[in-house]
C-alpha cells in the first residue's frame, strides 16, 4: 500500500498531499513514502531534500497508514483505574507521573494520560489500547479484578505493571513495585522499639497487593496482635480520617498507628488532635510513601517509609522502553531486564 | 483494503483472526469486515451471529486499518498546556476534566489527555493529535503563543478551546469561555460598595484572555487606580502569596483586594494573617473561581465569584461532539452551535 492512497479526503481543509511534497524535493512519490517511513534504502542527500520538503510544506503523513507499514506510534498510555478524584487529589500519581513523563520525553515519546471511572469504562479504555494508538502500556492501581492486563495480554500490547500484580497472566509481565512488605515492617518495628504496646494500623485497599503486603509486613512484628487493631481503609485522607476515629472507638487505650499512606497518617493525626490526643507523647504515628508536600509538612512532621515514587515512575518507563525497543524475537526476552522492587527506608520525624 | 490484509503479525502472540469469526459465524470474510466496520448493507440476523461470534473470540479488529475505512476513533484529546504539577495541584483541571469525561463518557468516546510541560512538547503533541488517534481536541490554558490551534487546524482536526482565543485562527474555532471581565467587575464593585477605597488586585497571567479580562474588569470599575495597587502573579498558590506580600511592601494602607483565583486568594490569606491584618476589618478579600474544596474552607471563608468549571467542561465536550456529529459540510457549519460565554455570580462569604 503506499502512503497517498491512505491519504484521507477531508472536506474543507487544505491538507499537503505527498504528491505536492515529491514535487517539491524533485523525487518520486514512492521515495517520499519510504523516507516518511523511516528512509530505509534511501541515500542520504535525497532523505535531506525529502525532510526538507516536508517541513517547508507543513506536511504530515496520514498517521493510521504509517502505523499499519511502521507498528510505531512513539506513544505510551498511562492508565490509571482510579476515580479522577483520587487521581487529582493524590501527589503520589503527580510524582508518578512526573518520571514517567520525563523518561517517555528523552525518548521523543507521547505520553498518553487515560482514566478509568469506573467498571464501565474498561471496554472503552480496552478498545483504545487495542486500537493502534500506543506502542506500549504502563498500568496503575490494579484492583484484584482489574481485566486490563488479560486485555493488554491478549492485543499483544506490551506493558509494564505499577505495583506487584496479583496473578501474572504472562510469565513475562514486567512490574515494578516498593518493598512494601519491608517497609511496614520497618515501620512496625519502630514503634515497638519506642516501647509502644498497643499498635494499630490504618490499611489500604485489601484488594490491592500493595495494601496487602504493607498489612502482611505489620503481622511480621504483631504476629500475635489484636484484630480489633486492624482497621481496613482506602488510601485516601477521608478514608483514614474515618478508619482513626473507628480504632480510638473501639480501643481507646491504642498508642501507636501505622498508617499504610500519608495521607491516611495526616488525616488520623487531624483525628487525634480532635480528640485531644498528643503525638507522638499519647499516640504516636507512621506513615507510607514520604510525599513530597504532605509528609515534612503535618502538624509535627511525619515519620514515614519513603518510597522513591518518582522513580519507580522513570523505571518503569525505562522497563517499558527497553522491552519496545527489543520488540518482539526470543532474544528480546532474554536481554530484556526483569522486574523491580525498589527499597524503602524510614524517615524518622517527630510524629514517632 | 480487506481487514485481514492488515492484520499485523505480532510474533509469539496468539490473536484471533478475522478468518476465525467469519469460520465460527459461517458467513463471508467480507460479511465480517462490514460488520466490524459498521454494518452497513447487512441483514440484522447475520450482524448478530458476527458479533456473537467476535464476542466469543474475543476478536479485536485491527484499529489502524479500521480508522482507514470508518475515519473514527472514538476519543477525544484533553491538552493541557501547563505543568503537571500545576494540573495536579489546581482543583480547577480536576473540575473540567470531571466535567468533560462524564460526557464524553455518555458517548462512549474515550478521553485522551495529553500534557505539555514545556515548548519542546509541542511538537511531539501535534504529531500525535495530527496522527490519527483522536477525533478531535479540547485545547486548555492557552498561553499567547501557543502553536496547537494552527496545528489542530492545519490537520484539519475539530477543536474547542478552554477561554477564548486571542486571535481566532479560523472563524468556525469554537471556545468555551466565562464571563470574566463581568464577574472580576462583580467582584470590585461588591468590595468598592462596603466603602473600600484601595482596592489591590492579584492578577493573574496577562498572557492568558482570562487574566487579562479579569484585569479589565478590574480597570472598569476602577479607571483611575493606582498601579501600584496591581500586582502580577501566576494564578498559583505560591504566586499569589508573594503577590500579597508585594503588595503589602507597596501600599501598606491596602484595604481590599481581588485575588483574580481562588488559590491566590487563599494564599493571600494566609500572607495577611502572618502580617497580623484582620479579613475582613483590615483587608477585604475576593477570590474568583468558586472552587469546592479550596472557597468554603478557607479561613476566613471565601467571598469570591463563582464560574459552573464543571459545567463548562461538559459545555466543551458537548460542543466538539456536535462537531464532530455534523463533520465536514458546510451544513454541519450551519448548524453548529457557536462558542459559548457561561454567567458569573458573586457569592458572598465572611472574607469580603
Amino acid at each position: 500500500m503506499t502512503e497517498e492512497s491512505a491519504q484521507p479526503e477531508r472536506i474543507g481543509v487544505l491538507r499537503p498531499t505527498l504528491e505536492a511534497v515529491a514535487e517539491l524535493a524533485g523525487v518520486s512519490r514512492a521515495t517520499v513514502s519510504r523516507v516518511v517511513n523511516g528512509g530505509a534504502g534511501v541515500r542520504a542527500s535525497l532523505r535531506e531534500r525529502v525532510q526538507r520538503a516536508v517541513e517547508e510544506l507543513g506536511y504530515v503523513p496520514n498517521q493510521a497508514a504509517r502505523t499499519l507499514v511502521t507498528r510505531r506510534n512513539d506513544a505510551v498510555a498511562v492508565v490509571v483505574a482510579e476515580p479522577e478524584s483520587r487521581v487529582f487529589s493524590d501527589p503520589f500519581f503527580a510524582q508518578q507521573l512526573r518520571g514517567i513523563g520525563k523518561e517517555l520525553s528523552a525518548a521523543d515519546s507521547q505520553l498518553v494520560l487515560l482514566l478509568v471511572e469506573d467498571t464501565g469504562d474498561y471496554q472503552r479504555v480496552g478498545r483504545y489500547l487495542a486500537g493502534g494508538h500506543v506502542d506500549g502500556a504502563l498500568l496503575f492501581s490494579l484492583h484484584q479484578d482489574d481485566p486490563l492486563p488479560a486485555m493488554a495480554h491478549r492485543v499483544g500490547l506490551p506493558t509494564v505493571i505499577g505495583g506487584r500484580p496479583w496473578a501474572a497472566t504472562d510469565r513475562d509481565q514486567l512490574y515494578v513495585d516498593t518493598d512494601n512488605r519491608g517497609g511496614a515492617r520497618l515501620a512496625v518495628g519502630h514503634l515497638a522499639a519506642l516501647g509502644r504496646r498497643r499498635i494499630a494500623t490504618i490499611t489500604g485497599p485489601l484488594d490491592q497487593t500493595s495494601a496487602a503486603d504493607r498489612l502482611d509486613g505489620y503481622r511480621d512484628i504483631l504476629p500475635d496482635g489484636d484484630p480489633q487493631l486492624i482497621a481496613e481503609s482506602d488510601f485516601t485522607q477521608e478514608g483514614g480520617g474515618r478508619a482513626m476515629a473507628e480504632l480510638l472507638a473501639r480501643r481507646p487505650d491504642v498508642d501507636a498507628v501505622f498508617a499504610a499512606s500519608d495521607l491516611m497518617a495526616s488525616a488520623a493525626l487531624r483525628v487525634l488532635r480532635e480528640h485531644g490526643r498528643r503525638v507522638p507523647e499519647d499516640v504516636a504515628v507512621v506513615g507510607f510513601d514520604d510525599l513530597e508536600s504532605v509528609a515534612a509538612w503535618t502538624d509535627p512532621p511525619l515519620t514515614t517509609v519513603r518510597q522513591d515514587i518518582e522513580d519507580m515512575g522513570r523505571l518503569m518507563a525505562r522497563l517499558l522502553l527497553r522491552r519496545l525497543a527489543g520488540n518482539g524475537g526470543a532474544d528480546a526476552a532474554r536481554t530484556t531486564p526483569a522486574s523491580v522492587i525498589t527499597p524503602t527506608r524510614l524517615v524518622v520525624r517527630a510524629s514517632a
